[in-house]
């Protein structure tokens, strides 16, 4: 086998190698039996024929009476025929036809004779009202060939058949190996320094869905000789080997060093992005395989690698793709050096398809939870234009991403809280959010791409909130403004605010942490400091932007800054000091065009109703209605 | 809560009265906690918000040294600046970020001095290289609303978040009680009027895969006392309970009388077929539900009345359907009393979607493993003409029917086996073979329906097979004859030949069981019997037809008839003599539009190859070759 050390392997090429090497090596399915009702999912082994017919006798498909044809010929209205005693035998539905007939006439047009003879007023036809043997199935006939995977109704088929077990392909078990010595087992009190090991899990339920079993060995510290064992363990117990790496630099060639001690590396370093610091290797007749410590690096290895991996050892051609031709939201640069796997955001409001790449580097794994799709940029592509069209590759099915409600703007977590009320009352939709800011859901409402977005713009000249944004964006129409909620503004400073945090002047002494470029608070803040004559310039940590409440409440309480503007609920929820410096106004900002959407209303009912209320309340600094309430 | 014994409700209005039920009842989700790492696929009880940021410390994002930022102000090539030993702290990747620091430089940006000061020729900028808490996660931030299902990347969302364990709905148990004094479990020797217990594996498979659980109990007698008790049981250890009939009338009856003594039936007949004679009420409190014996009236009303339950408990909207628009390939017939669930085949030869109603009737399980969709047709309407529009409620990935290759025409089992070696090849299509006899063949590829078709049709005049098919029926071109194999024809009879067949002249003396019209087998027969001067109206058995060579061996074999006529691989599965009346040519007429498709080219690749050789000896009475090899 030939070790190919490359840094920066094409993508096609690095997969041909490692399945190459896993064919050579024999990583194919072997076999078992299990009983045709666990089979479920399955895939078979071999091809399943029938023990037996189904039915495996003549049976009776009627109450009446068995007969023999031959007998009842000629019979009709005007020369009804008797039958004698032996000439009929009674029979309800699924008994076996008698030996000597070969018709069951129903029970309701059999004339009873007090001496024990019946009259017939039609003749039967041979094997009229009898199912016959094999009707269904015949035995020695395929029921279904090699590698079909087992449904419902295969089952139902394989016992009427009389198959009561199947052979079929073992599902490939793969040694987990987390390894790393700031690594700690799940928890929720992590010390500092500690890194919760959450990948094992992660891939072991992406294993499953693949057909595939996990086994997740325990922790492995950061000594040669105590992952070498692990790698021991692991090859002797299961049929391939995956070690996780913690996120220190360096700790990959320590895996590749391993797995060269017990095999080959094939291929050490791969032309994409992310997923880059792979090791693919095979040791003692295994596949093994070293995935970068990055939660979404390695999803995108275990999904380039992995996956087909298991297609092979199945002996199975992957299912195309599910895609959709989307528009790209923004522009997106891409290296040269590698192809990339883009986590976006899909949204339908339109009726088409936009996309918009997700924020957050190969260590977020919220940006895959929350994307619907993966857009790959070929190697040797400096990248896209917005607006061009673009191939996503579905990570949700497309029926739900066209049937979520999508609102974009500022953030505040009461969207979320109203979604969760939404889903609690059995919505049906999905409440997509993003946070791009207030402008931003202005631009979004009026490119069509939201079908509504939450606003709170203050207008300096009148002291007014959202109200100019219909006369400024929309002077021909295209939206109306539905109120939604008030709430404090404030600065959040730590518990007993210890930097004496009084007033805007403060800022330029102490360390701000601000919202992004867009975002109603940071529009709020300019306001703020311009009617203080306070320059942006002289605030410390003016440049630290955060996109939403919670992280500037972190940053705070993190001791990273000392102050931040934000909402009341944001601050409590930290546990962090509040200086309450204006109510402002949260509303939605929606399109015309779904002003009446179901989808729309049934978010605007949930907004009035009772249940939301409680929830405000327990959160706090919230009030529900426009400002002629007060 | 209302009677509502009804003889044949629409479909809409009982699923409406048995959900109501349902929710008067209170038959929805509880809620337990299971470790997030366990919670795949499982639907969220509540919201579930992040207990702890994530990073949840300032990490380093490189290896390099921590500095506060503020002291390298200033610092470019020409004016670097020099940090004393006090002044920097050496971290790795993921290391916590110490006191008094706010930004990493990488290593390599470093210079080292041999006093322990280093030389730094950038300013870093407040927090460079820093992953700052909660930049992945905030803490009490919501990770995923109530009713999210549970997917591998959420499950690393909830662990980085701290979230250990999450409060997912209670997956509901469905207790099944199989009846029926003829029911046996599963086995491969059932005795005669023994019928095979399979429905529960069907519906416990069903079940998981719509969320739910199954607790198989016990083959109840039919015994009113004995039906009750399990029922009593069931209730008692599950959330709800279906009563499995038997297949004989009057079954039914007895099941309403033992829900209606623990409960209500609301509603008895349905106006669907199949399916009508199904229960559905409520006992003790819980679903309480008795499906009719035949499988495939069972599968219907579970899909229409168990699958909507399910989702009611969960308290989630129904995925919509997917369906494809496709033509109906023959008249369909309806009866106005009944909403029908018609199943049927589906291809895409053409590129566009052909629908093929299956035969057999709701005792027909193999009707469903063939089925590629549910097409509906609506109470009160006649039926369907051929060439109409219908649209089809698909049971496959609508790509895999897309891709598979249609192989029509003459049964023979061969065509199993080169569907399973293909499989066995990893050839990544489906082969869908249809029995529709020689002529269906000729007319299915004429009518673009069909990739290719499977004929053996003599010609009478010249005594070659096949040829002449492309003469009379391709006059112009439009399709290929590709040889396939010769096999033996003749006359399959009980072992030893009790009835004494010598040739076609005992045809009218004994039972003969014949081949559907247009099959290869029965021009044969015609031919033959023309030839010896026998009319078919003499042949005692002429209308008894089936479909495919096993069925006729199995009719004989059961002594349902004396003798028919088929191939020998067919009398030696069954054991059964043979009297060979004559060789024959069972060729492949290809659709020209189809010669070099890659699936057909595949399927006579295999068809020409070794390991198809192998399985024709062992099954008997086949050889490969044109004629001209003799």
């Amino acid at each position: 086998m030939k070790h190919n050390y490359l840094n920066n392997l094409p993508l096609d090429a690095a997969r041909e190698i490692f399945l190459s090497a896993a064919d050579e090596i024999g990583f194919t399915a072997a076999e078992e039996t299990v009983p045709s009702a666990a089979a479920l999912g399955r895939s078979l082994a071999r091809a399943v024929y029938a023990a037996i017919s189904s039915p495996h006798y003549n049976a009776s498909a009627m109450d009446g009476i068995a007969v023999n044809a031959a007998d009842t010929f000629g019979a009709s209205e005007r020369t009804p025929v008797l039958l004698a005693p032996s000439q009929y035998i009674p029979v309800d539905t699924g008994d076996p036809l008698p030996d000597g007939t070969d018709a069951v006439v129903m029970v309701e047009d059999v004339i009873d004779d007090a001496s024990g003879s019946v009259t017939l007023r039609a003749a039967a036809a041979p094997w009229q009202n009898v199912r016959q043997v094999g009707e269904d199935i015949c035995m020695g006939d395929m029921i279904a060939p090699t590698g079909t995977v087992v449904t419902p109704a295969l089952i139902g088929a394989f016992l009427a058949g009389g198959v009561t077990r199947v052979p079929v392909k073992k599902r490939p078990l793969f040694g987990i190996i987390p390894t790393g010595d700031e690594i700690v087992p799940p928890t929720a009190e992590p010390k500092k320094g500690e890194i919760i090991e959450s990948n094992s899990a992660v891939f072991s339920a992406m294993l499953s869905g693949w057909g595939a079993q996990a086994k997740v060995y325990g922790i492995v510290k950061d000594k040669k000789e105590l992952l070498a064992a692990a790698l021991d363990t692991a090859l002797e117990e299961c049929d391939a080997a995956l070690l996780l790496a913690g996120s220190s630099a360096g700790r990959d060639d320590y895996t590749s060093e391993v797995i060269a001690s017990r095999g080959a590396v094939l291929v050490h370093g791969i032309g994409i992005k992310p997923g880059k610091p792979a090791v693919l290797g095979t040791a003692k007749g295994k596949p093994a395989v070293g995935l970068p410590g990055y939660p979404v690096s390695a999803v995108v290895v275990m999904e380039q690698f992995i996956k087909p991996l298991i297609d092979r050892y199945y002996g199975r051609k992957a299912q195309p793709d599910e895609t959709v031709e989307a528009t790209l939201g923004r522009k997106l640069t891409s290296s040269l050096k590698y192809q990339e796997f883009v986590r976006v955001s899909l949204g339908c409001a339109g009726g088409e398809f936009a996309c918009m790449p997700l924020s957050g580097g190969a260590g977020v794994i919220t940006s895959l939870t929350k994307a619907d799709g993966i857009l790959e940029i070929p190697q040797n592509c400096e990248g896209l234009e917005a607006g061009a069209h673009v191939n996503v590759r579905l990570l949700r099915d497309a029926r739900e991403i066209e049937n979520a409600l999508i609102v974009t703007g500022s953030h505040d977590p009461i969207i979320d809280e109203l979604a969760d009320l939404l889903q609690r009352a059995g919505c049906g939709f999905r409440v997509k959010s993003s946070h791009v800011g207030s402008m931003g859901a202005v631009h979004a409402v009026r490119a069509g791409q939201a079908h509504m977005g939450a606003i709170h713009l203050l207008d300096g000249e009148t002291g007014t909130y959202n109200e100019h944004i219909l006369r400024e964006y929309f002077p021909n129409g295209g939206a109306v403004l539905i109120k939604g909620v008030k709430r404090v503004q404030g600065f959040m400073v730590q518990k007993g605010n210890p930097a004496g945090v009084r007033g805007l002047a403060d800022l330029k002494r102490v360390r701000y942490v601000n919202r992004q470029r867009g975002a109603g608070t940071r529009v709020l803040l300019d306001h703020l400091l311009k009617r203080s004559g306070v320059s942006p310039r002289e605030v410390n940590g003016y440049s630290n932007e955060k996109f939403t409440h919670t992280a500037v409440a972190a940053a705070v309480a993190a001791g990273n800054a000392d102050v931040g503007l934000g909402i009341y609920s944001a601050a409590k929820m930290y546990g962090l000091d509040f200086i309450p410096l204006c109510d402002e106004e949260y509303d939605f900002l929606v399109a015309s065009a779904y002003a009446d959407h179901p989808h729309v209303q049934a978010f605007f009912n949930m907004l009035r109703g009772e249940a939301f209320r409680a929830r405000l309340e327990e959160m706090g600094g919230y009030r529900i209605g426009s400002p002629s309430d007060e």
